[in-house]
């Protein structure tokens, strides 16, 4: 059940210099944020908020949803996992490759999954296709990531909207996992977030995680169309879920969005960068349009993967993701420094052929 | 479902100037564990480590445990959750009154509670008489906690032994919530943990929050008889549930052997002063052998818990546990100041009569 999880970012088991394996803001975390992550700690001696109030407010105000529609969890892994146990879907639909962790939080229900596997020779994009496997399939959910990950790539404007317009029409639930929507320049035109008011099956999913540097503290966010599941969520969860540190930075987060816009600029000028020399390093690339990479490398035998190893690097073998095989592989974009490190050493692992 | 999940400790709806109503170490966090939640913050811009392994390294040695029978988890809390996911029993028995978030946490999985109802007749111990009861009706679990919440009563050595034999005897999980036993004086004498080597249905939880002054990083862990729950465990939850200050704190947290010494050498003393004032005010006491106090008093049709918050001071209304109704309370035992301010606005409010 859990053998294609392993995830990125295990630097605790072997030694690793740069670690590309995992999607987080490369600026890392803002002062502020980490100031009042350490207010978060001299306030952790009595247990945190419950109902995540004053966090929930500055949500509620950032994203201009209502208070009611939004619920905090202990990273966006902890809110996949509590949408599956309070809708308890029997049958699911999934993309092929995608985070493995909607199919992992699946299975504790036992519900069984499709798989709309996205073709290589369709350069990883979701299609109209997907719109007929739906209506055959008739899930009692579909999960969807945008941009996705690994491929880093978004689904057109036109075939989300025709998405959720099924799957309301048939009273599916939709849930799409925007955590790299930050990073995007055209985020606003990506997110579903305008039609939550009418669309009382779209759930999406939002991480502090990663566009605030903040992976260790955990943090993350649901809206909702409609209240009724988040309080059925509410209802199998346990009550305090998202610890004083996280609430705490999570608040001092949403005022960054000077440090966001920076971000996005930056991530923008460095993925052009690193496209080309990638380019030009014989990798095949799909349109990437996140703060990661994905590609396709098979000039050789060997792993890639191991062959950075050797120079203490970690960068994400895709071979476990469902749909995909040995010779796809997903980097972070660092800081220059960091991304000319990077090519430097693949560009030595070409030369030593 | 969730209609009796009223916990204490909401400081955040109401202007509060002690807190009684949480079982919290009265000295608070040590400096050392604050110090390593800080340094778990400065390193929560990378992913925590998801299988804890300095942490669970320490637990072992702590705990004389092995690694692969330990699981960390966001607060005691988040590990009941898990359990019941992981063995998503049909049916299960409680004790009435006992913490609410096992019923909780069962509904979760649509199991059936069965409630063994502790007797004031008989000072809410628990008695021979449950064996007979898990006997008869056989559940796939039984839950204990002991000392029990609210009541602070431990349950007999030899019973526990019994219990634990008649469930190992049917293959029933017998989960023990010891996560108050640090307070205790007797506590090895109470604990189950030198008999985990030897029974595979047996699983301790205990926490971090409470006795090392940490319940707002969310911080326990489960002690399985045996491996493979743990696994079944570790399958059916959120890879990332640990947090980075958490983990820190956790590590620091088990060094503070003196700490948790005075602690119980305080809450001892603290506590037979706190009972012999209670008496005199005319609460009936039942045994509390913990660092918690829960009395009866119905001078008054009156609501203590109203009467105190009144006066800006939160103590827990047990009115919600199943098997309780109005008229019983449960306190914390906080600092001789504190302590010393409660019992004189409690003189304070009988004067008022």
């Amino acid at each position: 059940m859990k053998e294609n999880d392993v995830h990125g970012g295990d630097t605790y088991s072997q030694k690793i210099r740069r670690d590309f394996s995992v999607n987080i803001n490369p600026f890392g975390m803002p002062i502020s944020v980490r100031d009042a992550a350490i207010k978060g700690v001299d306030a952790a001696v009595s247990y945190p908020d419950q109902e995540c109030r004053e966090l929930i407010q500055a949500i509620s105000l950032a994203e201009g949803i209502p208070k009611s529609h939004i619920l905090c969890g202990n990273g966006a892994a902890d809110l996949i996992f509590g949408l599956v146990l309070a809708i308890r879907p029997k049958t699911a639909l999934l993309l092929a490759p995608t985070f493995s962790e909607y199919e992992n939080a699946l299975c504790t229900v036992d519900c069984g999954c499709s798989y709309y596997v996205l073709k290589e020779s369709e350069g990883f994009q979701l299609t109209e296709r997907f719109l007929k496997v739906i209506e055959k399939k008739n899930p009692e959910v579909v999960f969807i990531c945008n941009p996705n990950n690994p491929t880093g790539q978004t689904i057109k404007k036109e075939l989300l909207a025709k998405i959720l317009s099924v799957c309301e029409k048939k009273g599916i639930f939709c849930i799409v996992d925007e955590c790299f929507n930050d990073f995007l320049e055209n985020r606003e035109n990506v997110s579903l977030k305008h039609l939550l008011c009418c669309s009382p099956h779209l759930i999406i999913i939002k991480a502090f995680t990663k566009i605030y540097g903040m992976a260790g503290l955990r943090l993350g966010y649901c809206l909702f169309g409609e209240e009724d599941l988040a309080l059925k969520m509410k209802a199998v969860r346990q009550p305090w879920s998202v610890s004083a540190p996280a609430q705490f930075a999570g608040i001092a987060a949403l005022k960054e969005t000077g440090f966001v816009t920076q971000t996005r600029q930056f991530i923008y000028a460095e993925r052009e960068f690193m496209l080309t020399e990638l380019k030009s390093l014989q990798c095949q690339i799909f349109g990437s349009e996140a703060n990661y990479i994905f590609f396709r490398w098979n000039e050789k035998k060997e792993s890639l993967y191991e062959l950075f190893l050797n120079h203490q690097i970690l960068i994400r073998d895709c071979k476990n993701f469902r749909g995909l095989e040995q010779g796809y592989y997903r980097v972070a974009i660092k800081t220059r420094e960091e991304n000319r490190e990077f090519l430097r050493v693949f560009r030595k692992i070409m030369k030593e052929g």
